[in-house]
């Protein structure tokens, strides 16, 4: 039975929206009519300097990795691919809507009317967004109820919002694919929210934990769109030119490196040296976790296929190895394994991140190319790079501080009897949440 | 037994366009090899003010919508799914082709030498005309043999282009996203043939009537093609600039309010507070449609959430309660439901057009953004946004007219005894016109 | 049982990758952060004439090609779902690496440093030359173990680099969308390395040399990929201006002529009247490849859409008549029917592109047209049409020489009894190489 309150959660949240979007929300002046004024006043010679252009085909690449990527990815079990895609579209649509309000607050506010002024970036910002609460569900996929998954993302994309702009604001660190921001973050919300909620008795579903053979394609469609488009996602909101270039080649490079290393220690570490399709579906995409942070930065294409080449090893191996022994030893349920594809790799990323950028020299960027790669200027126009890589190191602690406490304040909450949480034996089952017509799936 | 034309009307038809293509279709200034000197005679500096640049990602997306987005959503039936997305493709593949044609006629004519010329927004134009086509075809789906189909698609093109030419052309209605132009005509025009090919005796097939799981996870594929790129749909082909970016943001925020209140419907009015695959596979697009025509205005992003929200629920609610009605009791049998999908949603996005357009004014949209955003030029130069806002209202009148009546016409031809359509107790079902090969969804 | 040495594979490759890149790759000028001083020092004012920005749509268009197109296409085998998607996507991750160091060392070696610099028209290049292995594995789907496949691609790509080099710059033959670069001597690799393994025992796998109703919907996904994406491929790294332009719209009209004409076939020549996935599946994408070479040239709307008509004819017809008879007397056999798909209609594309370059003049494309379509220039300034015909003919004899030539050495090479090829009961199942769980499959 599913919450009764579900649409209820739904039907206020959506009004809540509408209010908050009525009292604060705009368009910003490239989205406004009066953009043609705008344009003489600022002496703005062609619309394709609207900013919009350069970012709508990333904007739409991202877009498709947070509806079909992480849709699609937790379609993986043989009896919630409703659940894995069809909640992961209701607090995408819901978190977007949220993020735009709550990052708009710290990040877009025109204080001469105090009104939040959104256009493209803000949208693809709010895709990013929403994406860290999509990893925490992966940690979480198939035990706990919509409305809990309502409350994990709206609190989820407020502490977003707050770590991002210390990040990214206050410490001044740079995170352009979000290795920090996003994906550590995200990872150890959900591990903290799962070791909250953890299940003795999940045994009861484990008929239900695995995949069938046709659930495991469907998957290999989110994986396929996420590794396809990561070059977007790391550079989708970096500066143009050189910056943006460079985060796609870097992306690109580092996911091709992680394929062979993902398939060379599933292989070997199995029985018969046969590949494992989890593997394939989930640590091909490690390298573009890791490769976040340090995207734009001058890490070089061989740089790129050494945090490729290692975060395929690592992952792959989080699989045989560490995830087990989480949930055995310390209590962490985690469907998915995000420990494996977004924590593991997300740190490793900050850290790669914190090198790279205490290694910039004016030598390697010039001088022009360091100030505008690491935005020193105003208050930060005397930063050396060294400093920047503490910095850097300082906004890892902060996203793993944000990700792990809040995940165990909102794992708290999350554990009152109230929220129509599946038992123990009808985890990873559609029909608690679904109408489910056609059983052939019952036989396998 | 498929019908013995249909290779015939396919070979015929083809030649036909060839034969008209070479009489009438020649590239356009942008894509001719001339354009080098044309350049220079009008003194163009750079390559990038070609608009083949601005357009082709959003031709890429729309493009996307037509052939996976339409074809997947068709194919949640337990044994349509060949049906489905492969007579999408046909129909859609020839309809491109004659609404270029007839398109091209009203709009791309060059009277010094009486040719078409064609370019990258002739194509955007042609996939948007095939749109209403598919949109029938869901009213349709497993009913009619595919000759049904390509006669279907001759006529629906040919009545899109000249209800496209009265409505935006001679009424000046504005309609970036086709609310009035496609989906309120498509879906009429759709339902007026299903209630011509009445079926009394259709539950004969009612066993093959349903999805199975596999199938809508497939049909989710298709939901979600559509869902991410909506606001490419709705701003594909706005004028460049400011209103191209708000029909963006407008659509995004429209689609991501109707998915809550989409999943909300769904959960309060089934038994036991489960959701039906059905409602989110559809609904949750409804708020794309209805912010179709005023996608471009000045919604206000609250707006938009606002018309999300009720169609949502109105969608829902259709799926639930209007089609079981329309189906009983107007003899109306709409297998996909576009009428919950497309035409309740389409003549809202019309009204909503209409009361949009009607309440401009300059204070808000500024001179200049009011006479570009409204076309007010010309002709129309004097034009009164509340003029508008009549003619838009007229303009949803003449999509219903063509719609309706030219359904009505249609239907009768489609209802001679010489297409080849399957009897009642073959409908739904792949083996009528496909090889099939494997037969494990027999059982189920 | 894999054959025990993959890992070793994976892992040694990946190592010589990083040793290679560490070596010889750099980013290029407008990846690098001095691009700022080289704008101000060039004297270019926008960023947006960073040619990344006009690359970037189609570059994502061709990769999802790659890895979902090529992929999902391969998932049609009723077993063979996971070695279809997942083998292609190891070979292409290794494969573009390889590619960009072999098209860098004859195309972007910067001879006064010694480096090959990269940058985002590198990454489409490397991507079509993974296409040509991917086309050679649809012959060999299922009979070949993942080493023999690696090695397939490691002699592919050097043999595609050399191929391409002659072709484009020592016999200045132009190839836009590569019927011939990559199509023929992708096709004509892979038949040939599959006539030098042929298999006289193969019918002890008949059993799973089919698909099942579900399988022949994900390969749809893979043909409606490569079908709308095709444009993108066609004109990715056309010149900008009129000639990208004219390739899209050519790609366009000719895929939109070949459905119709496949559709005819497939009915008119199966017993019934029944269509054939398998044709629509593949079939339908002939005319995009035909159109490959020419899609820049002025072949005229008709002139595509003959080259469509006439290639969905080849090619159902191939399907039905010319696999099986190659398959009995010439001992070729061809999985996924990439004679039919790939190496007639690239012949035919080689053939329509010399006839089309041998019939330009300056009356249809004036002058500068002329010159700039087919690149007049330096040491050709005064190459005339009729001779840049020849030179087109030259270059298609250079890619069925390679094809042909390269595929016996190299299918020698692979029937070594070393590379752990399934026995011949055993093709075409997952469950040699990969983990299988759930068994519903089995049942059908």
């Amino acid at each position: 039975m599913t919450s009764p309150s579900l649409p209820a959660v739904c039907v206020v949240w959506q009004t809540a929206m509408i209010i908050l979007f009525g009292v604060f929300i705009r368009y910003d002046e490239e989205s406004d009519p009066h953009w043609l004024e705008h344009k003489k006043l600022n002496n703005i010679s062609s619309d394709i300097e609207n900013d919009f252009y350069f970012r709508y085909p990333s904007f739409q690449d991202v877009h498709v990795m947070i509806f079909v990527g992480f849709g699609f990815l937790m379609t993986f079990l043989k009896r919630y691919s409703f659940g894995g895609v069809g909640f992961n579209f209701l607090i995408a649509a819901f978190g977007l809507q949220w993020a735009l309000l709550m990052q708009g607050w710290f990040h877009s506010l025109d204080y001469t009317d105090g009104k939040i002024k959104i256009g493209i970036e803000n949208l693809i910002n709010a895709d990013f967004c929403v994406a860290g609460c999509l990893i925490a569900y992966g940690a979480l996929l198939g035990k706990v109820s919509p409305v809990q998954l309502m409350v994990l993302t709206l609190f989820g994309i407020t502490l977003f919002a707050v770590e991002e702009y210390i990040i990214l604001n206050l410490i001044h660190a740079r995170d352009a694919g979000g290795s920090m921001v996003i994906h550590t973050f995200g990872a150890y919300y959900g591990l903290s929210i799962s070791w909250m909620l953890y299940r003795p008795n999940l045994d009861q579903s484990s008929r239900l934990q695995g995949s069938v053979y046709h659930s495991d394609v469907f998957a290999t469609i989110g994986t396929l769109f996420l590794w396809m488009f990561w070059p977007s996602f790391n550079s989708a909101i970096t500066d143009h030119g050189d910056g943006q270039h460079r985060a796609v080649i870097n992306t690109y490079l580092a996911l091709a490196s992680t394929v062979l290393t993902t398939v060379a220690m599933s292989s070997l570490f199995q029985k018969h040296g046969k590949l494992d399709m989890v593997h394939v579906q989930n640590s091909t995409l490690a390298g573009g976790v890791a490769v976040g942070t340090a995207a734009e930065f001058m890490l070089m294409p061989y740089g790129s296929l050494i945090v490729g080449f290692c975060c395929g090893v690592i992952s792959t191996l989080g699989y045989i190895y560490i995830s087990p022994f989480l949930e055995k030893y310390m209590k962490v349920q985690d469907t998915c394994g995000v420990h494996n594809l977004h924590a593991m790799p997300g740190v490793i990323g900050g850290i790669v991140g914190a090198i790279t950028a205490a290694a910039a020299s004016e030598s390697v960027y010039g001088h022009e190319g360091l100030v505008k790669t690491f935005d020193f200027e105003g208050a930060f126009e005397k930063m050396e790079p060294t400093t920047q890589g503490g910095h850097q190191a300082g906004g890892l602690c902060v996203a793993l501080i944000f990700g792990i406490g809040g995940g165990m304040i909102v794992g708290a909450i999350l554990r009152l009897p109230i929220w129509g949480d599946p038992a123990d034996d009808n985890c990873f089952d559609d029909e608690t949440y679904w109408e489910v017509r056609g059983r052939e799936f019952i036989l396998f």
